[in-house]
């Protein structure tokens, strides 16, 4: 059955960055089959499958290249903290006391806040146990994802948290053979050794050996986020962080490194060259103190740079909106009040964020062919601009995730009236505190 | 009629910043007359005034120390510009096409955003004319205010906006004894000389006697914003703006100054000698590309620093949530993630911000004595902390404006159930956008 949707304008974000009024968009099953002038339409043909949106304004759905949906329960346990610390003393012993329920309570806790943020693709990070819950959550909630377990088999900072390198990429291997390319290619593999310190030099070649097996699936990292952290990767391989991962050949197209701000010359030569991405944070960077990555540096030398919230514990939040309008403010006092100009931000977080997961021709923009992933927002309130000039910068500075109303992704509604039809929001609050408690009961025996 | 409000916990921002739990608070009238365990109150005393918030966090009204309700309209239409820039071509040619309508609405839709979002008490500066429709609209709307109209006898920038030194003096007198200390002291007036860049000595000196002779108003001005403006600043009087201000004895206890980004240690030795009030801007200070103010500085000196959202198109919301969470997180990368905590920025959205308005012995806490200028925030939603370890960490890191759920200002309900009872938020609304068309208009023709 087909669906017309009629939406208030489009915003399409495709190369010429159309925004069409009076237009209607065609959806069958999963696929945008037609965008046209309303009157283009046999509205007879739609029946009971016409959403007619006159005050919303119809977006793609956001992408965050960089996400922690086991650590979505931690949010507010681990407060003003450095990187390595917070680690060590928080969410090390957290993720190590997960079991499978708590891990699928905090992926639906997480999934319900991005999907009602706007977020339709996220690439995630798991924790090193019971990623198969991940994936289940994943595949229920309808979310498109690129997804992996985490990767450990050094822990200098927290023992007791490490598998070994064989287990590691046993199982890394086993998840992708089961869960790639599944869900109608909805979900994929992302293999996702956590960083440096975490591991041997032959997991993390290895790895990228498994990746190649997998064609489609991703190698997602942290890279160069904190100081303490680069300098014990110089302590470990007398090498600056990118530059190791060069060396060891783990750089390129199918690589995302989260943060990516401790970087100098010959490292950015390195992601150029090597068409690696990089996933902003800018939330996270600013609240574990990391640092602010240069993205205007990155952006000029045509480095692929896309969004993410990452973890909850380091946010507080897991909204693209917010990442936006951080993404775009931290650099006008470095730059100019020019720089990182609104458009620029959306994009980044659209299909840029497409592209850096290799998934560009399917999703990140509103054109005909790709996979019906929409968001609606409402921008009709008193506290957004009356009348738009430049409507990503209504969205980009005073939008938040308030403003979405509808969420579809992949033809069907997630989010309906600012609410989600996939979960209870009480009752994953509810259930969420109770695995909470058990979960720092646990974590207090070990 | 006494009332009786029951939250689940009560955040007093005491000087020990206690937070109880299975406490009621007594009102009547204006006042919190008592606060005591639920136990030691007769309920039946208080009949159909008993408000029972058995999942809301009671916390003090939010204080705005800079805002401009006169600019609320702007918002969106003076995007990725540098200070003078967005004055001269966007703020000043917008603001002289005000009428009594325009303003009015302008007032509506920005009293109306800062309550829903906790904002129960502000520094206002106007625009040059019609000040009297902003007082209209504080006292309807049970907005606790220090308001004024702004001050300009020059403007280089936009000559056709500006008003004669006697008339700037004048008006700004008739104001003062028309509107200071009104509705039950709930309206005090404070004096706007814009910045150095738009007054004549004589106007910002006359101004400092002319607020002598109404005791409990303010001096309310912008400074050290930009390096353009001060620049200027030192072209015109050779000296560094806060420099300028001692020179001409315009700095004091009851001094507010918008911003303070530029200013060198001889500045800073002036500002703590002579207790002036910094109001600290970043959402605005980021935007507009003018830097990041050295807030943890201040605070070692022990020099007033409380929080504004400033004007809506620099900003572009008026939410203290937005302001709070970048206040903390701007400072981290630049000292340490432990800068700034959650308490901290707390209180300087709070007590401090009464502080620095002279009305800590009436608002900033919740205490017995107090004005009842109260807030209840719903935290318990799956986008929040499941367990609280820190419950301004919460609040900082986590909610906005989404969160509030009722408003009282001076014993009065203001906002219930996240819902305006003064305005009609549609209304306002499409008001707003016909008076800001009609403005537009004549700002083609000015």
């Amino acid at each position: 059955m087909k669906k017309l949707i009629i939406p208030k304008n489009i915003i399409t974000v495709n190369e010429q960055n159309t925004i069409l009024t009076n237009h209607a968009i065609e959806i069958e099953h999963n696929l945008i089959t037609k965008i046209g002038e309303v009157s283009e339409f046999n509205l007879a043909n739609y029946k009971d499958n016409i959403f007619n949106f006159p005050n919303l304004t119809l977006i793609p759905g956001f992408v965050q290249t960089h996400v922690h949906l086991c650590q979505t329960m931690f949010r507010g346990l681990a407060e003003d903290m450095e990187l390595l610390d917070w680690l060590q003393k928080k969410i090390f012993p957290f993720e190590n006391s997960h079991n499978k329920a708590s891990l699928k309570l905090s992926a639906q806790l997480g999934i319900h806040e991005l999907q009602k943020g706007g977020t339709t693709t996220i690439l995630d990070m798991g924790t090193i146990r019971f990623e198969e819950e991940i994936f289940d959550e994943l595949n229920k909630s309808k979310m498109r994802a690129i997804a992996g377990k985490c990767m450990m088999d050094i822990n200098d900072l927290y023992p007791s948290f490490i598998e070994s390198t064989e287990d590691s990429l046993k199982v890394s291997y086993e998840l992708a053979k089961e869960f790639h390319n599944t869900a109608e290619g909805r979900i994929k593999y992302g293999f996702a050794p956590r960083f440096v310190l975490s591991c041997t030099e032959q997991l993390l070649k290895e790895t990228k050996e498994l990746m190649m097996d997998f064609p489609g699936s991703m190698y997602h990292t942290h890279s160069s986020e904190n100081e303490s952290e680069v300098e014990v990767v110089r302590q470990m391989h007398n090498m600056e962080n990118i530059e190791y991962f060069s060396h060891i050949d783990i750089l390129g197209d199918h690589t995302v490194l989260a943060h990516g701000i401790h970087v100098n010359e010959k490292e950015i030569g390195l992601l150029k060259s090597s068409q690696t991405r990089i996933s902003h944070c800018p939330s996270s960077n600013l609240k574990l103190g990391s640092g602010i990555a240069d993205i205007p540096r990155y952006l000029k030398e045509n480095i692929s740079v896309s969004l993410g919230a990452d973890g909850a514990p380091c946010n507080n939040n897991l909204s693209q909106f917010t990442e936006m309008r951080l993404a775009s403010l931290i650099q006008k006092p470095r730059y100019s009040p020019t720089e990182m100009d609104a458009l620029t931000v959306f994009r980044l977080a659209t299909i840029e964020g497409a592209k850096a997961l290799n998934l560009q021709n399917e999703i990140g923009s509103v054109e005909v062919g790709k996979k019906a992933d929409l968001v609606l927002l409402d921008l009709e309130k008193p506290n957004q601009t009356l009348i738009e000039e430049n409507i990503y910068s209504t969205i980009i500075y005073s939008a938040n995730s308030e403003n979405v109303s509808e969420v579809m992704i992949d033809g069907e509604w997630v989010v309906i009236k600012g609410e989600s039809v996939i979960y209870d929001e009480n009752e994953i609050y509810k259930k969420g505190k109770t695995e909470l408690t058990e979960l720092l009961n646990r974590a207090k025996l070990n």
